[in-house]
């Protein structure tokens, strides 16, 4: 079995996390593959040369991609992976995370467990993007997809279609098509549900509509999305996963579907899903008992 | 083809609207049985014996089941299907609803095509629900089961599993479980999003929970929902679609999960849910025209 | 300088507080009295006979009534004080609470502070309203007035009227007209704003209301507020800070504005609401420090 | 009686409505000063120099203010009366606005009233704000002052001071400090009340929070609002009533407090807020009589 391994290396608890996870790797007679970042930071002579290598490196030709940092660096190894199927084992540096698996002081515990095939997968719907003026470019979400007012201070007037059929239109800062994975992170802003990971629906949800009546909508996985906005006047930006994507100036039309690939995570027995909202989020917490 | 015919015997577009359509069936060769209320209505005379039943046999033997009302009309013959799986054309009298079908004016066309086999059924998601104290009861709701305080003026805490596994607790006035096609029912009432009737789901949403951090959940229809509450000096009541079922003291203990039939509405060629949505509730509508 | 003293009999801390405060109070030569009930929770021959009296006598003839329990004992004061002025020193048995400035084991050091004059008054201001069926009855709320559905599970119709022009009408659970301090008790609940206690407003929130286009309203304390309800099928029940006070067959008017008195509360210097705000709501919590 | 004229250039209604204007200001024997632009678009000839004028000049040594247009023109026509307290006169060109007092179609009648002094005027709370990195440059707002995240996809901490004490902290896209006026611009897009222009407050409103427990904020207008901003590495915005107004690397503070001069919007008898407030934004609307 074959590890890649990325991180975050702004985090300080990187280097220790790192050395641990690859002596326990090499004490079990696995294989690894280091991002020369990482290998860098350890400093020379820890790694052979065949364990390091660049980024993309990490996820190709592994069985597992171990990232470690935040949901940002995991939503990266998702990125890395692409299309691939690779599972992805994230290990949290610093502050609970949503994707993240594993704690630093559990990795040892987590890893021998992995090791020995005790883990699941968890499939996380994926978008598949593409965008009327760059028809080449096909974008991935494990979050969302975001279309947005860019740099200006003027609302944009989004229009939403859902298999082709005109669905609702809204004047906001922008809209937001997110997976269940991203219901927690810029649709929780916008005021959108909780959707448990495993559910195969896509939400839509406006962020800050100028009307009383906006609410997010939520629609079958199977469904397709198109986002239409059409002033010249104004650019838009269109995000994906928080990383920018493209300025353009309408009209522009977004088209969006479930990708047919998942991202595979790497689950260990007995966490819960739930436990991890109350922790992160204090959902349904109030002070009654303080 | 066999069709039954209930009605809102209160809706004075009742009468035109069923003579319509028994005029209709005959003409096109079709079998009828109208409920003994609506006959009466009609009065003396005008249907065979054989074409008046009480109000569940407009519900067995028969291949359609046309009710026409509101949305509550229709709730109602839901109820009389049961697991039975025969379809429901709803016809509108009077203001627009959610799971009607065909307005009066619609009537004449909208039969022919039926007659001809021009439609298709939209399969819904039932609830099934069972309580702790009355374990012999199954109770279905195609809208949603709602626990609430009763009549106390007091808050209740609600405990919710997913799975058994511990969810969230709120201190509330009450707990919605809806179905997708109940999120535009009470659920809308108390912030839930829309959800679109094919999505495979459930949502579970409080009702004016006493934090500032409550949100909605939507959790995949393959789920098992246990809702628990345990002070036995405050009764809750327990309603489906609307309808109270029982008023208890606790501990209650409410199990629902999907149930194995659906609720099958005939669905005409060319409608559209968001064109409901947005003349109904204005989703989405601004003034920006006006 | 006499105090007069009442307490939640049902919490356990009452005894060990009222000792603390009647020796304070002794030692210091003041005048009290306190409720009967206490009085015999502490058993015979601690007080002397004038220093025992109904609960509606220690809020009479006294220069500050002490409450001692939670948000609740304090309502209740207010209640008993009504149009006088008396002062009002709320001490927190148990949990936190809004209205409560003193926890038990600072008591001692504020009630030195108190009789030596180191206090200050905090105006706050209360709804007066009458309503038509019981138009000899005057109705007073530091917290809240609400309309609501009563035990039916129908939605009820209300009309709100501001300076007698017509505002907006729900067809909703109910509605909650709020003070200032009572936005963070069921107006909170409902999707109200925290508004802080000395702003001169008055809140308008509609409880559930079937619409995606309801929000809470804020208008002047200068303004009369009149909600109307008309459907006699529906009974209405209408309270006050929690406490039930009627149950009528519409048409019901309501006609709510500021009353002209005002409930004190006893503050101390270096209190924060904000700081019982985000203890007691964790507003503004998120985990990204966890 | 001298009136200043401003309008929207971009507005074909505006040419009839300045003829018609000017005309009855004529033969009213009223003086009035156009501004340029307006005066070229009319044509040569039409006016005397001495009618014609610099834009701010309509502002100045003038008894009223006409601001022909939308919302847009008339937050304008206050900024250029600054704190001066002429009184401004909305007229509509296009679409229902929450500013502009009179419809086109209306404009003679009204004129009638006005110079014959039936008319009323309303003052409006203004904001006035200033920043520590730009000490000499006071802004006023009369509808909000907006602390956002600029250009990045990074979500900025906003600390929010009230009176100098800590109040809460939101990592989010953005803060807005609204005026009741402004209550039905930006702040309600974010979730804020609807507050009537009449009530002395000030509303603090997140925008896109990433927690559960946000909630708009509602102090009195004697209070000082203090928002702080630390994180060097991302710039924030500043805009006021959305005309941006500096982008700045924190550390930032904005220092905002209700302005000693209002806005004094001329009225005329017989009008509705809450009118206003149904037709613009569909208030409380549903389709129970659809």
């Amino acid at each position: 079995m074959k590890f890649g391994i990325i991180g975050n290396l702004d985090k300080s608890e990187l280097i220790e996390a790192v050395t641990l996870l690859v002596k326990k790797l090499g004490d079990s007679g696995m294989q690894f593959v280091v991002e020369e970042g990482i290998a860098r930071l350890l400093g020379d002579g820890i790694f052979a040369a065949r364990q390091i290598g660049k980024r993309e490196d990490c996820a190709r030709n592994v069985d597992m991609v171990v990232a470690l940092g935040g949901d940002g660096t995991i939503l990266s190894a998702a990125r890395l992976v692409g299309t691939l199927d690779t599972p992805i084992l994230g290990v949290n540096l610093g502050k609970l995370g949503f994707l993240a698996e594993v704690a630093p002081g559990e990795l040892q515990k987590a890893l021998g467990e992995i090791i020995s095939g005790k883990y699941r997968i968890e499939k996380r719907l994926v978008l598949e993007a593409t965008i009327s003026q760059i028809p080449d470019k096909v974008m991935y979400g494990l979050n969302d997809l975001v279309v947005d007012k860019s740099r200006s201070s003027r609302l944009i007037d989004v229009e939403v279609y859902i298999n082709d059929a005109f669905a609702v239109s809204y004047r906001a800062d922008g809209l937001i098509i997110s997976t269940p994975t991203g219901s927690t992170a810029y649709a929780l802003s916008s005021g959108g549900p909780i959707v448990v990971p495993t559910s195969n629906v896509i939400g839509i949800t406006p962020i800050s509509p100028h009307t009383l009546s906006g609410r997010p909508l939520v629609v079958p996985d199977t469904d397709t999305i198109r986002i239409v906005t059409k002033d010249p006047a104004y650019e838009v930006l269109i995000s994906v996963d928080g990383q920018e994507e493209a300025v353009l100036k309408p009209p522009v039309e977004v088209r969006i579907k479930r990708a047919s690939h998942t991202v595979n995570l790497v689950k260990r027995a007995g966490g819960s899903y739930y436990e991890v909202l109350r922790a992160k989020l204090l959902w349904g917490k109030d002070a009654r008992g303080a």
